[in-house]
């Protein structure tokens, strides 16, 4: 039922139709109340089909080093975050009426980068820790996407990579380093 | 009639009443349609009265200089954004159907940080650019509040602050403050 009802919301979103409860229910195949008692209310079922397609489906792609990995992932992070499609999926995470699909889409974005972090220390490199990555490259990023007019591109991704692999330690940050 | 519509809002957020287009309508002595034709949709019409009660209604305090301004001013905008009602306002604000609200937010932020920074220089000090603590303590604070499951504390607001004061110029920061 479940995969009926996303599927549902999904070829809503992608065609001309009004996206209600209603809409959705009749295109699954089920009734508006089974929706209503399943997921409470329309933001609620709307947030959870985006964090499902922000489910990564693969591992970051091994480069071979750990600059190479952060680059390649960051600039696929950003194009999909900072499309009109990704901006929409990350509003909609945040409509959420339970707690948890946004900080589910964080420990997504955390677990990309512990892997990442992960292949760099099997590799002998001396990775930041996925914190400060997230604190310094992540954070400005979705700040600039959410506050912003216009996306963050490409090219600040990557100034934000390199302040924080040129100048990886400042203070506080040498804890979270010594914990790793 | 906005006055008594968004007045009529706040009133139903404070109370115990149902919050919608027609029980606001009652409240403020208007017509749900006339809601309708002014707002668009209850989501604009909560981002709105979500951005008006965030609206600075003095400047940052002068306390005589750069670093007791910028903490005591950091010290209250975590207090108000990372409360249950802060991130209530956050999240109303980034309903908004129409683009603008948010990145009214974020130029509220930016506005008292620069008439901290101006009396920073007019005291003789070097501020670092407003660009710069949007980016390395504003924006990993509101990441915090908006996608992870514990709010920020004062103390984790005042280690951003001390990161920036103590390493004011990474690489790329340069120019930012050349422009100042």
């Amino acid at each position: 039922m479940q995969k009926a009802v996303h599927r549902a919301v999904r070829e809503l979103q992608a065609g001309e139709g009004e996206l209600t409860v209603p809409a959705v229910a009749a295109r699954a195949g089920v009734t508006p109340s089974t929706i209503y008692r399943r997921w409470g209310t329309l933001s609620q079922l709307l947030s959870d089909v985006a964090l499902e397609k922000l489910r990564p489906e693969t591992a970051p792609v091994d480069t071979g080093s750990l600059k190479g990995d952060l680059i390649l992932w960051l600039e696929q992070y950003v194009e999909e975050m900072a499309s009109a499609p990704g901006r929409a999926m990350i509003r909609d995470i945040l409509r959420e009426t339970l707690p948890g699909n946004a900080s589910q889409c964080s420990a997504f974005t955390y677990g990309q980068i512990e892997h990442i972090h992960a292949r760099a220390l099997d590799r002998g490199e001396l990775p930041p820790p996925a914190e400060l990555l997230l604190e310094r490259v992540i954070a400005p990023l979705m700040y600039r996407i959410l506050f912003t007019p216009a996306p963050p591109t490409a090219e600040e991704a990557r100034r934000l990579l390199d302040e924080v692999l040129t100048y990886p330690l400042g203070e506080g940050n040498t804890d979270a380093t010594a914990n790793k």
